[in-house]
């Protein structure tokens, strides 16, 4: 069974593919610290879309989802986002909690499991 | 690879079945709201029991869980019917971990991956 | 499709192997209860170690690592510890977030999904 690895450093790699699924690391915001909740939302979602498809799969095939949020008051301008960037019929399984995360200029860190392409 | 979506909506499915494996959203007690523990976490696990029919599995087949926690202090209680709930030796991969959920009426949220039937 | 579980007991399993993955439940430091985070990530991992070898699995060939924090503020005393540990290359999608866990002696709690051996 292979494993892919990608963008990987001594600590962890962004996406990991195997045994047809790809697993993403928590995305954050990298381009938007400190930016309000809907930028950082739209932010680590573009950071999704670009490790899905190093990885080989898209967010068409998202079969799994934790949303991780620092005040789950926001979930409403965090959730607007999402709707909006799912496509139709496409919705994972999906979590999401308030928790405190590793570095406080993110508002939300996503967590995805995908079905790569066939 | 087929990926079948349960109880969809515009920003999630309740379950998601993919290459073997079926993966549930995060399980609350849709019927019983502001409910004492005990009570939600049986709601909350026959939601499990329910969409993991829907999907091709069933409680005997489960392979991870994840259970969030409003107040972690309720841990013996919700444990109590997980267990009375969970077939003998067929425990999954389980993590218990104190989170602030999405909605205020709920206590527990419940996580699966269980194994489609063959 | 073969389930097979691993110290099962009336609650979970401490791992499950299934359809070429490897689940393992939240390790906790249980021989290091109380200590510090380093010497508590360092018997966690331990516990990794011991239980991927017996579901047919070992730390090169991690998928996806969620690691729970009681504190985030010790992330980097954590951290140190996990990059000591992991495989050079090797590193799994990560999430680290911080959630009260399930008992105070402990500090940090470690998810781990890994590929089985061929």
């Amino acid at each position: 069974m292979l494993i892919q690895r990608f963008e990987t450093n001594e600590r962890s790699s962004q996406a990991v593919a195997c045994n047809g699924f790809v697993f993403l690391a928590g995305q954050v915001a990298r381009d938007a610290p400190n930016a309000p909740i809907d930028v950082q939302t739209r932010d680590a979602l573009k950071r999704v879309d670009a490790l899905l498809a190093k990885a080989g799969s898209d967010k068409t095939r998202l079969v799994s989802a934790v949303i991780w949020m620092a005040d789950i008051r926001e979930f409403p301008a965090m959730n607007a986002v999402w709707v909006d960037w799912l496509p139709s019929g496409g919705g994972p399984a999906r979590a999401v909690i308030e928790s405190r995360l590793a570095y406080p200029e993110f508002r939300v860190e996503i967590g995805i499991i995908a079905a790569a392409k066939p």
